[in-house]
């Protein structure tokens, strides 16, 4: 059956039968908006769109992967500042042949993720579009703490991850070349493992600055030395690289370090913290704030493109 | 200049050196996510996409009209809560020829909309994509109010109505044949004139249910119905036909009560009211709350569709 078949209203009764709600929805999806709780007074939002064949491809990924990964983009920008994640609206734009299982099964998987960490879908919208788009807000709460931005970090502050980074880029090295294995990659490249509890965390242990990994280690990096006015350097030796990553990378011919250190969509977190603060073993260590501008790996700027472009990358 | 040779940041900087904050703008674009004030603890959510083709035409409104029009649909959501707008976020996902200037008219737009309810755009994400699309999130605050939803209408409440309806219908049907003229309904279809501050009002006054009139006054009216489990009577002598709707509907061969009473997009409120309510001015009464099921006019079920499909409606 296609959308176009059941029609908007049918969809939206097939959707949201299959969601479930967390305890922060006050009020679900059938009314002309949502009520989420907001208990510090305060809502973090953030808003991130995947269009196919430029953030994912159907052929890659099933749609229930595509909503984890959905999912997973806007979730981590918001543990990225600090919060906790509350809720998300879905606006799904797609074409009138789409199978309802697809439109169903990307819920599951949006559900699914958002469940991870408590919060749930909540509302949204639907339209008919020449091309499958999901736009996705995701809201979250602070409790009481200020928010983490990207502005803070101080020369001096160790640079610290949680979550791992090149991961997800070399699954994507490995479907572009057609390739379906290693299955690790891949599935890396399919859906993200974000490391969500790390970011109220490093906000309770005081981090200057926090960025959520999207664009790339050396671009997010970038976002932050800029912002905070600072210079980043990072000690190529605090990456290992995973045995799985690096015979892929030999495999194809690549520099694994391209991997790790300008692949987005692992939606790891960079946070910057006090050389005081005792880092728990979730948060590796991995460079040093300084004096400056910019971002170098071990003293020396990189050489080669460092992020995503959206409108340039290639389709 | 195009969006693709400025690139994505250099049109988000284009684009948020134009925009103005709000007070509830707490932490606007440029971190990983926005924070927006929700003194009530609680927030207001809702997500509306406008597609390309669908729901507007560049050969039809000027980019600023469709900034205007995104942001009414989603404001109108808020406001028929009861609550007030706050924020905006916005996914634009645009041709990578589409020239910058477009992007920032529409942001203007978005901006402007906002501004008339002392909201502000605080945040969102751009994407290349072949089909262009504004999926757009609106939060607002309830005052400590509950949120006056679907559901609340009893037998014996009165139907009544803020704001006007069939003046965008009108005004698609006349670009729809070709015309440009009467400016009057062309205007109304390109930027609908929303009655925001009716939304909280009803609230206070203790209004049962409320609905915001997109899909058209009988479909929307019969959401109220079904999620309430009564039956609504309009009466057709409470909806004047203006003289320039009557003009354009006898040269267009069209009966013009088609328009308003299942015409969308002029973001009408539509609430009920317990019938002791002395309605201010701005509530016009259409109407009545009775036992049953559905929505007639003057006793009668209406012939004829009574408003769109997303899915269905043709391009």
């Amino acid at each position: 059956m296609t959308v176009a078949g059941v029609g908007e209203f049918g969809l939206i009764d097939r959707v949201t039968a299959r969601l479930t709600y967390g305890k922060s929805c006050l009020l679900g999806p059938g009314d002309d908006a949502a009520v989420v709780a907001a208990p510090d007074r305060r809502v973090v939002a953030s808003t991130d769109v995947l269009v196919e064949g430029r953030h994912f491809r159907r052929d890659w990924s099933t749609a229930r992967d595509v909503g984890h990964r959905a999912a997973a983009a806007n979730l981590a920008d918001i543990a990225a500042m600090g919060a906790t994640p509350t809720a998300l609206l879905v606006a799904l734009c797609m074409p009138a042949d789409l199978d309802t299982a697809w439109a169903e099964e990307l819920a599951d998987g949006l559900g699914a993720e958002a469940a991870l960490v408590g919060a749930s879908v909540v509302g949204g919208d639907m339209s008919a579009s020449p091309t499958l788009t999901i736009a996705v807000t995701a809201l979250g709460d602070l409790a009481d703490r200020p928010p983490v931005v990207r502005s803070g970090a101080r020369p001096g502050d160790v640079v610290a991850l949680a979550g791992r980074t090149g991961w997800a880029a070399a699954g994507y090295t490995v479907l572009s070349r057609g390739f379906r294995t290693p299955r690790l990659l891949v599935e890396a490249f399919r859906r993200p493992e974000v490391p969500y509890p790390a970011g109220p965390e490093a906000a309770g242990l005081g981090a200057t600055a926090m960025i959520d990994v999207s664009d790339g280690l050396l671009a997010d990096l970038g976002h932050v030395a800029k912002a905070s006015r600072v210079a980043v350097d990072l000690r190529r030796d605090a990456f290992e690289v995973p045995r799985q990553m690096r015979d892929a990378a030999q495999a194809l011919g690549v520099d694994p370090y391209s991997w790790i250190l300008t692949g987005g969509d692992d939606h790891a977190l960079a946070a910057t913290f006090p050389p005081a603060v005792a880092l728990p073993e979730r948060w590796r260590p991995i460079g040093r704030v300084t004096e400056g501008a910019g971002v170098t790996v071990d003293g020396v700027p990189y050489a080669g493109p460092v992020g995503w472009d959206h409108f340039r990358r290639a389709e």
